[in-house]
């Protein structure tokens, strides 16, 4: 059943390993979200290095599989499908055959991407996904690699290059054994090579973003072998360092013994090596120390062309934003009382900077109001208990733009916005000095905000704060009895005094 | 905001400890959540035993309570409010002092429960939260124990006694010391010498349900001690051994000490020997070997008798049915493919049974159902991960009716009805023998049948079922081209042949 009033789409991801449909639902209040997916391994691009054509074998397979994702598509009554396939058919002498094939028995109009539309999609999805502003969008699926150079969230240079994780295992690492030293060296100037050739490339990635299953499966990896908590791989910035001690494990293991590596999916276990040497030699070409994990990829990319489709070009104003929204309209149904907490929240927060009781960091500004927009979502999960539901969905639904450490923050910070002492708990292997205070900082404002707001119909409409003799003066502007709201925010008073340090008095 | 054409009531609980605000929300669709709490100790029963009277500090200290949820129920804009009093007001020579001056300064009707009248609410908050047909209720307060036979799911006799656990620690273990042997034995002889004056109380508790913060606290505390998951106290039977245990274990040690044991909460450290000496001794004259606990209430008591006033009496027909039947509602806008998934779950369960592919246990069978009717609730959460959400959910809200370990297993049965192989995982330390097959059993039927449902739309409309030659065969009816729905379900064929040793074919 379609969103009443809402919009719905299918893209289908015609990859060279696998074939994949994605549904977006776009509901009547502008929240989206992903609804339903069907992944199917084709490998259509198998053989074609040899041949430089899709196979018989592959193209049935390709096609049978295309025919269920039509069937699907017809019977959920999705009208807009949009297909897009990538290198594998691209790159095909006899594509055209295929595509021929495809639209009659499908009648789904596939679009082939050039390597530059590809590497537009990745951006899209990077820039829309992270705070990424300046640096390197790397893409790098089974056939190719895209990159993307980004000054002020604008693409300037896009580039792709036949240098797929299926391409480079084919070519420099058959076999399921180990890799020599020969092979991997000759895998490294093979790519070193190619990319220098494009000399926009050299130095060019400062701050680097990384798309793909390739750079998912290696961030997992890291995070696991770090040992910190698993809040996801969205943001995770995997080191040089890290990668490096990645490549020699992985290049120390035959394929079998690959699959057992936590955070590499036994199906990726045959490319995974050659992948990772092509991140790596690509960060060291340009210069980047990290790359910056993200969710999303080109099916995102080409989503949110369409949803965007009113900006030129299709990027959110601000990611964090955007996406905090998102998750606020999902999970409530009307957004007055997170919206009004926020906003008294902000109020107190930039009084307590005035008077010299926080460090006044921007960057705790914005997760005091990220925290202040989500802390009720668990009431979608269960009244009771409704903080840690909100602490588990946003470490489920992962917002974009924050890091795993920000994430860890936010979810302790609506863990305790209604009672316990709080704490980093879960978060402590994640976190910095310093975070111990600006969760006890956030908590206490929310705690005194959200019981302004106690009965959640912004009846104390606003807050005036003093600092006077060491003592913050609240008063409250009201619409009514405000009784409740004194009596509940005044019971902060401790929470509050051991955070800043300065005694709350309600006026 | 209430819920539009929906209805939303406040009870409140003015019990001799603590007074508790909740508020219910009924949608137009029928289901039925808790949206609100309040807490505040008020301990209006201090001083109580000594003077036969509510003291002046007390009283203004209720006064400040009830003026403070009058308040919140009219900024909640709830006209629909219940205050009812129990044990300590009702039991007050100056009550009608009391409740004068209540009402003047609140406007609520307070209603002061008999001993019999409480007694009631407890018994169908018991009938409408667990499965209890035949047996006994004890809900234990603060002031009251109240005993309520149950025939046939309908009350046969009700008692009240001034056996409360705050009454009985003043009366017999006062102070914050441990607890002298003589003390725990004039405290037992007084509470079988008190029960047994009514003849009808000995012998009646088979099975027993328990009510009240007393019960979960021990039952949380038996669940610590036995080293299980924590899949919540409802259906949590403690038995007579633990309880003896807990009663050692507690006696042993100081009130103070008494705080730090897992599963009671700090603030009912001073009264808890007393109440778990009262159950124990209620269980013995009873001759109860175990008693169940339930969350529910005395508000939830009130709340049933508003929300099933159609009914004569206000019980649910089914506890387990209408539970799930809730949370179905909860987290989904429409229960069209829940409601056909399980459909054909019990259609494909019932004839595997025919065939002698399984041991054909009821319970099997409802578990199945409920797996079937909450498998995609997760998806409120999140399409990603929503076989873990759903299983996240089931443990969080905790369907009623259901005991830990069937939540356990209906968590495993929903975590896996997407992929992966399906084992006991967390469950384990509560399953029982045959839980690992009955839970493959479970999933590959669900898997089969949510991928003749792959579409939600009810394209495949039945299936018939035929045990021939060793193999299961399968006929769909189909309203269309079920091409997917095919596709999808032959995929499970080596699951269920693991589960059910037998070859699934479609035609």
């Amino acid at each position: 059943v379609a969103p009443e009033q809402g919009r719905r789409l299918a893209v289908i991801d015609l990859g060279s390993n696998s074939f994949r449909l994605v549904v977006f639902d776009v509901s009547p209040r502008g929240s989206w979200r992903r609804t339903d997916e069907i992944y199917e391994t084709v490998r259509i691009g198998e053989g074609l290095g040899a041949t430089g054509k899709l196979g018989e074998p592959a193209m049935e397979r390709a096609l049978h599989t295309l025919e269920l994702y039509a069937h699907f598509c017809r019977s959920m009554r999705i009208d807009d499908v949009r297909p897009v396939a990538t290198s594998a058919i691209r790159d095909a002498e006899n594509r055209q055959d295929f595509l021929k094939r495809a639209e009659a028995a499908t009648e789904l109009p596939i679009r082939v991407l050039s390597g530059v539309e590809e590497g537009r999609y990745g951006y899209l999805a990077a820039v829309n996904s992270t705070t990424l502003a300046d640096g390197l969008v790397l893409d790098l699926g089974g056939g190719s690699l895209q990159l993307v150079r980004v000054a002020g969230r604008i693409s300037e240079q896009v580039d792709s290059w036949r240098l797929g994780a299926v391409r480079m295992t084919e070519r420099f690492l058959p076999g399921d054994g180990k890799a020599t030293k020969k092979a991997l060296r000759s895998l490294r100037t093979h790519v070193r090579r190619e990319l220098g050739r494009d000399k926009w490339v050299r130095g060019a990635g400062e701050r680097m973003v990384g798309i793909g299953g390739t750079v998912r499966n290696l961030a997992a990896a890291a995070q696991h072998a770090a040992g910190v908590p698993d809040y996801g791989i969205q943001g995770f910035v995997l080191t040089a360092e890290a990668l490096e001690e990645l490549v020699a494990e992985l290049a120390g293991r035959s394929v079998a013994e690959r699959r057992s590596v936590a955070g590499i999916k036994p199906g990726r276990a045959d490319v995974i090596l050659a992948g990772a040497l092509v991140v790596q030699t690509a960060m060291e070409v340009a210069g980047a120390e990290g790359i910056e994990a993200t969710e999303a990829g080109l099916r995102e990319g080409v989503f949110f062309e369409h949803l965007l489709a009113a900006e030129h070009p299709p990027l959110f104003g601000s990611v964090r934003e955007a996406s905090v929204h998102n998750l606020a309209l999902i999970y409530h149904d009307d957004l007055a009382h997170p919206e009004h907490v926020a906003r008294l929240a902000l109020r107190l927060w930039d009084a307590l900077g005035e008077a010299g009781a926080h460090p006044a960091d921007p960057a705790e500004r914005e997760l005091l109001w990220a925290a202040a927009m989500l802390h009720d979502i668990g009431m979608a999960v269960d009244y009771d208990d409704h903080h840690k539901h909100s602490r588990y969905l946003i470490r489920s639904a992962a917002p974009a733009g924050f890091d795993p450490r920000e994430r860890a923050l936010l979810g302790q910070i609506v863990r305790y916005h209604r009672k316990g002492d709080p704490s980093l708990g879960e978060a402590a292997a994640l976190a910095r000095d310093g975070d111990d205070a600006l969760v006890r900082r956030c908590t206490a404002i929310l705690r005194v905000v959200e019981n302004l707001e106690r009965s959640r119909d912004q009846l104390v409409r606003d807050i005036d704060v003093r600092a006077r003799n060491g003592r913050i003066e609240l008063r409250l502007h009201s619409d009514g009895d405000d009784a409740v709201a004194r009596w509940g925010a005044e019971r902060q008073g401790p929470l509050f005094e051991r955070a800043f340090g300065r005694e709350l008095t309600l006026h």
